[in-house]
């Protein structure tokens, strides 16, 4: 490795500003796209997007040729990073992405006489971006880089910038398409009361437009399957940007980093065998669980797009369904940690940026969820309605609430936990200087600024302790059966909580209390905000039981 | 101190969840408050917002009283935390928002037969939060707490949030007060082809009713000047509450936290008479850009009120001088960096959890100016308006972002030097396992996870630059001189950006432009969200560059 870094700050300051600004742009022209009078075209917006794509792709492809070639450019490689089950997942979403570039080119062929071209290209150039892309990160997700730095961090966080541009384009598109099948859907019905505001019209008028409604006629069936195909695919398309941005971060992360290389910080698990190690009731009620929820699913989907008196009921399946779903599932996790409060295990204190990044994304998605049940909640406590939808509503809020929060204490508690019966030299603590047990605190005073030999002066606070863990790992055993059972019966319970919202199910517009109270307008720019977000932690939080199964 | 904590982040997590929950609370129901159609009564925020400053009271008494007295409560005391500066600021908001708290006692018990008791009793419950909040963050802002861990974290949070959320209210209630005083002048003058939104005008009637327009008549002289004077300290209110947050969230980083108390990171600044050190041309033009940049503030006031051809003369007077002022700032900001790159001054890489959250607070705030410069600089470029204002707001838009850009990278390079003349063992390397320049990484690869003995094997990468740097001191003299013009300059012009805004100048509202490429009720939304963040940002960078100015 070269001479170390002055100031590593400076470095990632310079990447950053640049990503924020590109970012603000992509939004920008995006939001605009979606909501303003005068037009800002959305060939406006594929054009941004496909130049994005192509300069992040050059990037790359100069990464992997000249800087990934340099001598001594990857010294270290990080061992958390890019685990199996995300990169898997990333080729597999990316699979579904390519999918759906091909029904978008498809469904844009088929109109080819009014469309304009770059329509047609922003398609195939996304295909080769998903596909340069998934081989990059597929190869290097672990590297840390130490050549050319600067460039690095620009490059990485350009990347990580376009595929949020991409995310961020996905979600309103899709957002506009439920707005305007809302819309339909309301002129069809005897639902007129509620007259959607003159906003929400152009913009549904606009989703026409963008849908192909006026100008370009998609009234071919081969059309019309396409438009439907490249409609459901986009969850996998959200999801692919989104795993993408994680890796590119944990990637920025990591540039520069040193590692003492041949340290591995344990982890990293003997392979079990799937399921040997659980009692069969998480997984057997989780998938019970599972193919219940999949019945309500297309229950729903059936009753809502018929009779109006049927969304009622349906509604009132839904929400059953959830909240006998998230009552188990807040006292399973609620059961998890009171088993952590029993066990021993020491705590790893080691820097991960993987970790922490994961951390930060389930809280920070939480706050998706979190807001639209204080919306609900406002809306049903200061409304009031007396029926029994009411109060399914509130319940459910309540529940979505302490379950979100109850999982979360769960996964990050588990994701601290050092691995079965570690070594007690395995765990020092994470800062030499400050975190000390001082055994003589005025020894310390006397030392200079950050001492380096007192680390070792005193194990003996900490030796005890670590001395009952390892006499204690064969009556752990139970523990971790349990909490094996428990991660994987949350997994399959929050794979179908990702499922039904992520593919369409939305009963904030069906049920009409929060859209009466709030307004269309408002509801939708809330729900839309907040809810990919919300789909974005069920996934994220079946990536992190994954690896809570794996390591207990 | 007692034993250390197991796991520092289990109990900041929770903190950090109550803090979440009840902020989301209140973000709803101020919002709510603001703009749904059915009531949502202004004294439900009233009364939230009551009983939230009466428990963070509540708990402040009890810290002074038995916390801090608890023996061994405060072993440290963290010499960056809460500087003189910062909590002189916070006395002088706290007695402006004193001063507005009279006012809005009087305005409210002036129509006390038609109000609610909540709203007179609501400035009483905030005085009273105000001067204990005060005295408590005078004496304990520098405490590092070791009792009471858990309480504490969740006081300290809770007190935040109790801030942020007047914060929030004080924001929305001045949007609402500009919405309303906004509509009424499009009604006085001829600009009826701006026919304002249905939204808008919902939001304005409720807003006319919120300012007590129509069951309270506001109509005694006292009760107007009462109103007025409210409203124009509002700008203060927000402040403070804005410095309580900081000074809370570092006290509440500091909880738990062990430091070496007798060793204080350098970096107390001998007692320099002011002005001393300067070429005086950097305070001499900052008063004067201070001076005129007032004159064009009560130009462009008067104006604006006036007739419609007055309002185009005093957008360019007001874009001329910001395209000029914010001109030399970038110009200034650039030098500054310039002279770091000849500055051989060693990075300071001390934790320290001020500095982190003031770096976070200035790059967080300036995304707040770059979302309004970009969403203007997508209306004119898309938008196309062939006259002098659409080029001046293109170029007021574009130098803003670029402004604000090498502003942070010289505030932030700022802060992270060392103090001039730093004797080479006060900088250790941060992070001293990963982040030392191996003389021989074979023999580190042998070594157990985290050696404590390698960091003085070899210190000569090191020793001649430093050597260089005592040598320079002498030299550097002019240099430092520059530093405290530069800092000066950019202060007094920071000032003057913050009041004009502060003091309700919108030019984003009477230039047409972008009203009428994206709607009022989307820009109205987008300005009246991230203008407060920019006028942070504003403060924030005063009280930053107060700092730059002291250090260098």
């Amino acid at each position: 490795p070269g001479p170390r870094e002055v100031w590593k700050k400076g470095g990632r300051l310079l990447s950053v500003l640049l990503a924020v600004n590109v970012l603000l742009l992509a939004c920008t022209l995006i939001s605009g796209g979606a909501f303003n009078k005068v037009a800002v075209y959305d060939t406006d917006v594929f054009a941004l997007l496909t130049t994005m794509m192509l300069l992040a792709a050059l990037w790359i492809l100069f990464y992997l040729l000249r800087t990934g070639r340099c001598p001594d450019a990857v010294p270290y490689r990080d061992p958390h990073a890019g685990p199996i089950w995300l990169r898997g997942g990333l080729v597999l979403f990316g699979i579904c992405t390519l999918v759906m570039d091909v029904f978008k080119t498809g469904y844009y062929s088929s109109s080819f006489g009014c469309q304009s071209a770059i329509k047609i290209l922003h398609p195939l150039i996304q295909a080769v971006f998903v596909i340069v892309q998934t081989y990059f990160l597929w190869v290097s997700a672990k590297d840390c880089i130490h050549v050319h730095l600067d460039l690095t961090r620009c490059g990485l966080m350009f990347t990580l910038t376009t595929n949020l541009a991409i995310w961020m384009a996905a979600v309103v598109d899709e957002s506009v398409h439920q707005a305007h099948s809302y819309s339909s859907a309301q002129s069809n019905t005897s639902h007129t009361r509620l007259a959607p505001d003159p906003q929400s019209v152009s913009l549904c008028s606009h989703a026409g437009s963008s849908v192909g409604g006026d100008s370009c006629p998609c009234d071919a069936t081969i059309c019309q399957i396409f438009q439907q195909g490249y409609f459901y695919l986009y969850p996998f398309n959200i999801e692919y940007s989104l795993f993408a941005s994680t890796m590119l971060y944990v990637m920025w992360k990591n540039v520069g980093r040193l590692l003492a290389s041949s340290h591995s910080h344990g982890h990293t698990p003997s392979r079990v065998s799937l399921f040997r190690e659980t009692f069969f009731t998480g997984p057997v009620l989780g998938l019970m669980l599972f193919v219940v929820g999949l019945a309500v699913f297309i229950i729903y989907e059936v009753r809502v797009s018929g009779e109006s008196g049927q969304t009622q009921q349906a509604l009132v399946i839904y929400y059953s369904f959830n909240i006998v779903c998230l009552g188990l599932m807040t006292l399973v996790s609620l059961g998890g940690s009171v088993i952590y409060r029993f066990d021993r295990r020491a705590m790893d204190h080691h820097k991960n940026p993987t970790r922490t990044l994961d951390v930060a994304l389930l809280v920070g998605a939480t706050l998706g969820q979190y807001t639209i049940s204080y919306f609900s909640i406002v809306a049903v406590v200061v409304g009031m309605p007396r029926d029994l939808l009411g109060g399914l509503n509130l319940t459910h809020a309540l529940l979505m609430i302490a379950q979100h929060t109850f999982q979360n204490l769960f996964i990050i508690e588990s994701l601290h936990r050092g691995p079965p019966g570690a070594e007690p030299q395995d765990t020092p603590p994470k800062e030499p200087c400050h975190g000390l047990t001082f055994a003589n605190s005025d020894a310390l005073h006397s030392l200079p600024a950050c001492p380096p030999t007192p680390r070792l002066v005193d194990p003996s606070p900490a030796g005890p302790q670590e001395a009952v863990d390892i006499t204690l790992v064969p009556r752990d055993h139970w523990r971790r059966r349990c909490l094996k059972d428990i991660s994987l019966f949350l997994l399959l319970c929050n794979v179908i909580l990702w499922i039904i919202p992520a593919f369409g199910a939305r009963p904030h517009f069906s049920n009409t209390l929060e859209v009466e109270f709030y307004s269309y307008t408002l509801w939708a720019a809330i729900v839309n905000i907040c809810l990919p977000f919300g789909i974005f932690y069920r996934m994220h939080a079946v990536s992190s039981l994954l690896e809570v199964y794996v390591l207990s």
